[in-house]
């Protein structure tokens, strides 16, 4: 049975209905003369882009004119230091990646480790502090710009960002956050004031800043847009990305806490294995037999959304799959096979990409181009 | 007619019954015996002390005892750089400059330029910012020991406080500064979360901290009370002073916004003398004939008040002012301007010192001994 949709920064409920999303959040559907224009000027395609995986937008059509207009723009997403980092935590960030290589421009990577240390009540301060460290050496491997990228902790660049934040929380009340975030009298002021916060980076330029992130984190982008022009700033600019399905089927996202549910960054190739095979919603059908007779539903199947989403890059490749399957051609083993194999494939990578950026974490937080500047400030 | 008494970090207001204080606010009456311990401890009497405007305490028991055990104890005060300071503004850190002279311990002072700022509606940060430098020449005055005493802005010192403001901000709900600060649903966010950071000082050293302040602010104690121990801190002791009494009269405390009701520390001595012969309030009689007749009332009169708490401190010499004027034999007129004598006194003396105090602003701040142990935090 489907649970209610629910989508807020820490709560992901139910199946999602993406449209209707578009339409609570007030934001725009990606029309496809806006992703063409994307890959106009990027001179390339992504993956997300061709399969709709980035939908929403806010204002993207003036980054895009600002862009060739030589003002410029910059990028900003981040990462809440919670729990190990799964392949969902991801996408954003490569698709991140992608928009700062074919567009040149600086990115800020904001590790919230104040807001996961105010969420969680059963974690505390030096496990939030751990798990940070980690998730950096993780998104670091991506492959940023080192010059063009600085990646901070809230604790760590909070004296910069503090005269920001208290501008920015005099002209937002509780009503504010109560009715945008479903605060309540309960809530610890930390988590009160932390918004503000997650607000600030769209400051770091007199910019348009972009911001390549889960649509959970559009309720941030609607108070700064409230807020940014009596400050002097322009109002922030987004790209969202859908969730990536959990293993167990199309509804919710994936949960940290919830090991079946997701492929994390550091299970190795049995697990993998054993994970696909075991928990993914397969479209199949109960028997071979029948599977050969009727077919399988591609749209339900959650091995087959994660080629299409992330892994299986080739269009033909990936139609023949998807025709295959439907077909009855193609069995669930067999497609869940394939995703094994470029999962696999993807961690074995991402794992020696993790040793060539230990050497780099400095730049992108300290002494780095951008980094360096930013802690000048 | 008075006003119902009203008293909040924010509000003063109406005849406060400092009885009645001590009962709300659940501290305890600074008993004779607890006066002589700290005289005796002290080596020294304070007019404060000794004309009871030093009125109220949580645990300076304990702080007596930890000092006698040799454990030590630790002072901490603060000011909240909104408008010009006044005499008023100069009670508490007077005192805590004997304090710390006789105790030999160290002193930190908080300068809330964030709480100002967000408390402030008409008031901009480039505002805040000036007034906060102007106060803190006007604190480094008193000549509190340069190597024992640190003065840090909030704005300025976030980077070392932020970690204890947020484990501080993850026990404090809406609910409870709802109820102890009266903050309701249009409060913004900044000042919501602001007690944390006021709190954050009491943990600044592992010993107990004392703070001598006004009884305003006893509010954020009673928060610090609650969640110190279970992050491994003692609970704050206070001392708290009452207010100084406008000009205008014995109800409420002086306003920096409105001019009457107090000196300020930068009033030349024409405007100090026109003031106080123009609003002190009096307890004379309305004619010379009547005064010489009937006498003065020295228990409502702000001159005889003012001369009481801070600038008779002669036993003998007050005595004799408050016999005179309850006869009749001292006029108003004669009362008032013994007044402007010792505050022109004051104020010249105070002028002086700020010039002595500017080369050592760069220790209290940054360089001292103390305060180059807590940047190295």
């Amino acid at each position: 049975m489907s649970k209610e949709q629910k989508v807020t920064p820490w709560e992901v409920e139910g199946k999602i209905d993406y449209n209707r999303l578009i339409k609570e959040f007030g934001t725009s559907a990606l029309a496809s003369d806006t992703v063409k224009k994307i890959e106009k000027l990027a001179g390339d395609s992504h993956i997300f882009l061709r399969r709709g995986f980035v939908f929403s937008h806010r204002d993207m059509d003036l980054v895009l004119k600002d862009y060739e207009a030589g003002k410029g723009f910059f990028l900003y997403t981040g990462r809440g230091p919670s729990g190990a980092m799964h392949i969902g935590h991801l996408a954003p960030l490569l698709f991140t990646k992608w928009l700062q290589e074919k567009f040149n421009v600086n990115l800020y990577i904001e590790i919230t480790d104040d807001e996961k240390f105010l969420q969680k009540p059963q974690l505390d301060y030096e496990q939030i502090q751990k798990q940070a460290d980690a998730d950096i050496l993780d998104i670091a491997a991506l492959g940023f710009d080192p010059d063009r990228t600085f990646i901070f902790k809230d604790t760590e660049y909070i004296k910069q960002m503090y005269p920001h934040a208290i501008k920015i929380g005099k002209k937002v009340t509780f009503s504010t956050v109560q009715a945008v975030f479903g605060f309540n009298n309960q809530t610890n002021i930390g988590l009160m004031f932390y918004p503000t916060l997650q607000i600030v980076p769209t400051f770091f330029e007199k910019k348009r800043c972009l911001i390549p992130a889960a649509i959970d984190q559009d309720n941030y982008w609607r108070i700064q847009r409230d807020v940014a022009e009596s400050l002097g700033y322009y109002k922030v600019a987004a790209i969202h990305n859908k969730f990536l399905p959990p293993l167990t089927g199309m509804e919710g996202k994936m949960s940290a806490s919830k090991s079946e549910t997701a492929i994390y960054l550091s299970d190795d190739e049995k697990t993998v294995r054993q994970k696909v095979m075991k928990y993914a919603f397969s479209g199949g059908q109960a028997t071979i037999e029948e599977h050969r007779k009727l077919g399988g539903n591609p749209d339900v199947d959650v091995a087959y959304q994660w080629l299409s989403i992330l892994f299986e890059e080739d269009e033909k490749k990936l139609k023949t799959i998807h025709d295959d399957y439907k077909s009855g051609k193609l069995l669930t083993g067999e497609l869940k096979q394939l995703l094994v194999d470029k999962i696999n494939a993807f961690l074995r990578e991402h794992k020696n990409k993790m040793e060539n950026a230990k050497p780099l974490l400095e730049k992108y937080m300290y002494t780095g181009k951008l980094a360096k500047e930013m802690w000048n400030k």
